[in-house]
């Protein structure tokens, strides 16, 4: 089925959604570990100022990125270029840039640095991509190796006191937990949105829920999904998590319950959203302009609900009472610098 | 705008959603009072076996009559016939049927019992509607004063124990109360859903919210809208409440919060729900079905949802303690004929 996002491209057989995995795999990486200095094919080496990570605030991809690069602290280390919500039938744009260009790329539209990297480029235009600055050309936009890079190949400009989102005794579970979770939860509600029969939308709508039992489950007695910390795994679950009440629930027909009516999994999403680095980075103005402006074939007149009510993330969640320490030896970020703040009125409260 | 449904008519002026209100106001009347001997024009006398009552368990409006004629046991007076919950682009239909024809009327499509009033009829071919059976023409489909008739007109036939609906010393407290209700809920929801502009829908969102705030605040303290029993009053709130949850909080974007999330007019609804001639008129299965495949204008894949969970009618809703009779004088209605019984599963639990 067509449909007008560039989060990724798709297809559906049968009814049911498909999404086109392949991206721009290259990655950038230590030196220490013997990166090139950028030949094509090659790795990028790590490097500050170098490259510039551009996301959209909506996007539940590039949410990951913006959240670990602040849980990490590489700001300093990597800027960061924001579009808008919404975009038009070629690509994200930076229409919320003074001029409509970004301000260090100097573009009006994230195609051109993916042109740049190759005229023919013949997929979806997608969130997050890291833009190689100097040539202007994406480097990679593989968004779930991106999250992992920021957490082992750019520990030299990890803040001090950053966590170990990704730490090596917990990789093959962290690993096993975010697959079911991208299959199941991440991609499941867009398998339940863009289902193109009722048949695929009920399977859909099964397979989902099966998965938030889970979760449930699991998270009843333990309060982060692996080990006792924050990791990957948890940055992955919330960034649809946050996404579940004001637009999956109704948009996507994600309908057996509200987030906000599966009590573990609700207390568990506004434990996170409280933690620095998490709910600070959510822009629910954006997020519901993005999927009910952009996806027409499902919602043709365009209107954004004004609902739900969202003061509810703040209220306490209770989650202590089950142990862990949020940031492991490490220490919570500091406040957002002021440049890459949401907007007031576009969080929650 | 132009959207698929025969409730009733519809036009827009901008953005903003107005329902054409303008029925066939012929009355069926107590001969008592005077009623003719269904002279075109004039008042049709009350008389048993003589009409048959069309509705759709899906529509709001037909859902009223269904409830009011069970409370009032007006099941051997005046029969009913059910049309599926879907409708072609001319009528609703009697699609439910062995052969697709009314057992009593005869007719495939409501509509021939309009066209048998009136050949050239102009209007929406609208639910509830009662028929003349001698002539198959329709009498009225004015589903204001049809069941305020039946509680005032029909009373000869009224059963045992029937319900005091429409109290005369009550009559100008309920008209009041009504209106609002009409004008801010029933109708309030198809303005949020069939708004032509964002501008529009807001207001729609605003007034629709302010209104369930002021029946919130207005239930709090007392059982039943007007009195301390049960009226016409709560029979009319209460068909747009069942529908809340499972269309309007997602089809028409009313999602401020669902029903179970407002507490007061939470337990208000279950209350009636659990009451015998409410719950059990209610079919979850045809009410979305409805809603979702016949507006295509505003979901164009036609899927229905399969939330929300609807068990949770069921559980106790504790308002007991603010006193009330529920039947006042009178008694509840017995269990529903087999013949009108809502199939198993389409109901709550």
């Amino acid at each position: 089925m067509t449909q007008g996002s560039y989060v990724a491209d798709k297809s559906s057989s049968g009814g049911e959604f498909n999404r086109d995995t392949s991206y721009i795999t290259t990655r950038i990486t230590s030196r220490t570990r013997g990166a090139e200095g950028g030949a094509a094919g090659g790795h990028y080496p790590v490097e500050a100022g170098r490259y510039r990570l551009v996301v959209a605030r909506a996007c539940p991809w590039a949410n990951r990125a913006i959240i670990v690069r602040r849980l990490l602290g590489l700001e300093d280390a990597l800027s960061i270029g924001f579009c808008g919500p919404t975009h038009d039938a070629r690509s994200w744009t930076f229409d919320l840039d003074p001029d409509g260009l970004d301000p260090v790329l100097r573009i009006p539209r994230l195609q051109d640095a993916y042109f740049a990297r190759d005229p023919n480029y013949p997929k979806g235009i997608t969130v997050p991509a890291v833009v190689d600055v100097p040539t202007g050309a994406v480097v990679t936009n593989d968004f779930a190796q991106m999250t992992l890079d920021f957490s082992t190949e750019w520990t030299e400009f990890h803040r001090d006191g950053a966590p170990q989102l990704y730490p090596e005794p917990l990789r093959d579970e962290i690993d096993t937990v975010a697959r079911r979770i991208y299959t199941e939860v991440n991609n499941g509600v867009y398998r339940c949105g863009f289902a193109g029969s009722q048949e695929a939308y009920d399977a859909a709508y099964d397979r989902l829920f099966t998965a938030l039992d889970w979760l449930s489950e699991r998270l009843a007695t333990q309060r982060y999904l692996v080990g006792d910390t924050i990791t990957e795994a948890d940055v992955r679950l919330f960034t649809t998590l946050a996404r579940f009440d004001p637009v999956y629930h109704g948009h996507f027909k994600c309908n057996r319950s509200k987030l906000a009516e599966m009590p573990v999994l609700w207390a568990y999403a506004r434990d996170l959203f409280q933690t620095p680095g998490f709910g600070d980075t959510i822009d629910f103005v954006q997020i519901k302009q993005h999927y009910y402006i952009v996806h027409a074939d499902i919602n043709p007149t365009r209107i954004v609900p004004k609902g739900p009510e969202l003061a509810n993330w703040l209220t306490p969640h209770g989650r202590e009472s089950l142990g862990g320490r949020p940031f492991g030896d490490g220490t919570p970020p500091g406040p957002t610098r002021e440049s890459e703040r949401v907007p007031p009125g576009h969080g929650a409260g």
